[in-house]
């Protein structure tokens, strides 16, 4: 196949606000050994894009991530050390973690017979030399160019087979949020019949996760802004508080009880964190991938030790999350949620719509 | 055997100061189904008795345990939900989690032959219908009397047998505080070959701490009072930090380098929390057994998720646990560390002692 030497993508130019997205024209990546090439068909838009071109992880950051923060970034002074891995990315960046189109070439030692395989990125990038939960050294989109672009390059074993009837938008819809999601979901080792308490249950991962609960036969418990009752409940949520009541340990204990809920997935942190834990039953769990209402609340430690909590960060999926994530997609066990498409020249407009928090689901890059 | 009806014993009357004890006469508990009895030989002080005491494990409590709160309790209003379990303690109470002794008589179902017995007290009273981690609805001591008396009693499966030249006060060293580091251990899964900070290394369970992680061939960084650094390194501490350098991520750094601790076994809580978490490498394991210099501190979620981390609450040692600790008591791998003993009427002044942390190890009471 003749491919061509450039071509469009949308790059991140530095921390800061949507000016820092730039559409332009880059060189097709280069292979090196063990890569794939995927001419990118769609790519989803995720927190992380908007965390890390904002600054938003720098820890000298303490506050949501607002609408404000969204489109303007963090302040200069705290874009310093604004990755995940609070050291400073290499600019220009494509970010883009989801990526789903076709292998049109690969590099040495991958067999040539990949070329023309439809595929979803699998976006952790993993160091083996690394602990078995945390096996991420590179995230796809982050530290490593993802797939805001025509081509995008990623290790032959991140490119993952698909057999699906879904749309290339449906398809890159799922990588990033449901892999996260199910990952919350083994670290918990959530079982059938179990209460489960799931926050920000419109966005990305909070609709996965309502999902694939449900998916494990758990009974869900669901927080999200008011307006989007219907929509979560229709994901197969079975209780719904909404997030402006703010007394989260009453509104959870009108449902069930005294600190009856067997694991907590949130990814809001925020004021009502501690609460998160004093709903919680005596050696239940707590699990996290994201804290966009407030990275920094405060934690009572006596609930952790007298009540035996266990508690997990999820940042890096799992191989063996990612190629069961897949075989849900193939058996259509998930559905995908895709609020809305964009053009990748449209992006910008992309971050404006995502970071006014309206839709549920996903949005989709169609390129 | 001929057994009196009355015993001496230190009644807790109220949450509040040294005052709510009070030494008095009172009945010999009479034995239920399935309990033992017995003749309290020795019995250690431990932290809980003092959080209990003082009602510092109120929710509505934010501040560090002090000398100050340690000797008149926390605010009247604060004590309304002074128990670990959130909910009111029964007054009077005989307080006491280490009681070593002989057992002089047993209830119903329990076999004669027990008489005799030198024992030493598992002061978890598991209820087996609980999540396996935490399995303890009662503590010895706690929510059920305890052993600052001339007799207690409890379930037979909770006295066990030892057998060891160690005195009664060495052997009243051990029970809460040891088997709540081991338990700490047994939840973060320590190898050999580890490196874990420990912080409070002077105390009860952080004394405990340095010579269990010893025992499993850790390498250990022991934080605590700068005055205990020759103690807590003859314990077997590989490096130590003063506490009162306070800028615990710059010390721990300087030791080992930019997050390379595998594991933090936390017994203090307070201002330094957040360092604890940010010195840990990825998928690093974070366990705390209590937060006296401070319950509420603040937790940088970001922390948590991109490094993958792992964190658990003991509160509820396991069954095997300290049926393993027995056995490292039996064949003298850990060593008693008791620092003074104090004879049952002098508990008040055994408390003052034990605020004042001018001690290495453990205060325990002769009976």
């Amino acid at each position: 196949m003749h491919l061509p030497m450039q071509m469009k993508a949308m790059v991140l130019t530095g921390h800061g606000g949507l000016d820092k997205l730039e559409y332009r024209d880059v060189p097709v990546p280069a292979l090196a050994d063990g890569d794939v090439l995927i001419k990118v068909a769609a790519c989803g838009v995720n927190n992380t894009d908007i965390n890390t071109r904002t600054g938003w992880y720098a820890p000298s950051v303490k506050t949501a991530l607002t609408e404000e923060i969204g489109l303007r970034g963090v302040s200069a002074e705290a874009q310093d050390l604004g990755s995940w891995d609070r050291a400073s990315l290499q600019f220009p960046r494509i970010q883009g973690a989801d990526a789903t189109g076709t292998i049109v070439e690969v590099g040495p030692n991958v067999p040539r017979s990949r070329i023309g395989e439809r595929v979803i990125t699998d976006p952790c990038i993993r160091d083996a030399r690394l602990p078995p939960l945390s096996q991420g050294i590179l995230y796809f989109g982050s530290e490593y160019d993802g797939g805001y672009a025509e081509y995008t390059k990623i290790p032959s074993g991140n490119a993952v087979k698909i057999t699906s009837t879904l749309s290339d938008e449906d398809l890159a819809s799922f990588a990033c949020s449901y892999s996260t999601g199910e990952e919350m979901l083994v670290r918990v080792n959530l079982q059938a019949g179990e209460t489960l308490l799931i926050t920000g249950a419109s966005g990305g991962v909070g609709s996965a996760l309502v999902q694939l609960a449900k998916r494990r036969g758990a009974r869900v418990i669901a927080v999200g802004g008011k307006s989007k009752e219907q929509s979560i409940r229709a994901l197969g949520a079975d209780d719904f508080i909404p997030r402006e009541r703010g007394d989260l340990f009453e509104a959870v204990t009108e449902i069930v009880g005294l600190r009856e809920i067997d694991a907590v997935a949130d990814v809001t942190g925020g004021p009502t964190f501690s609460q998160m834990l004093r709903v919680l039953r005596r050696a239940g769990r707590y699990v996290s991938a994201g804290a966009i209402a407030g990275p920094c609340p405060e934690i009572d430690l006596r609930d952790l030790i007298y009540k035996d909590l266990q508690m997990w960060g999820v940042g890096n999926p799992q191989a063996s999350t990612f190629a069961a994530l897949v075989g849900y997609i193939e058996r259509g066990e998930i559905k995908p949620l895709v609020a809305r498409t964009f053009a990748l020249s449209e992006l910008r407009e992309a971050h404006t719509e995502f970071v006014s928090k309206k839709h549920v689901g996903k949005i989709v890059i169609k390129i």
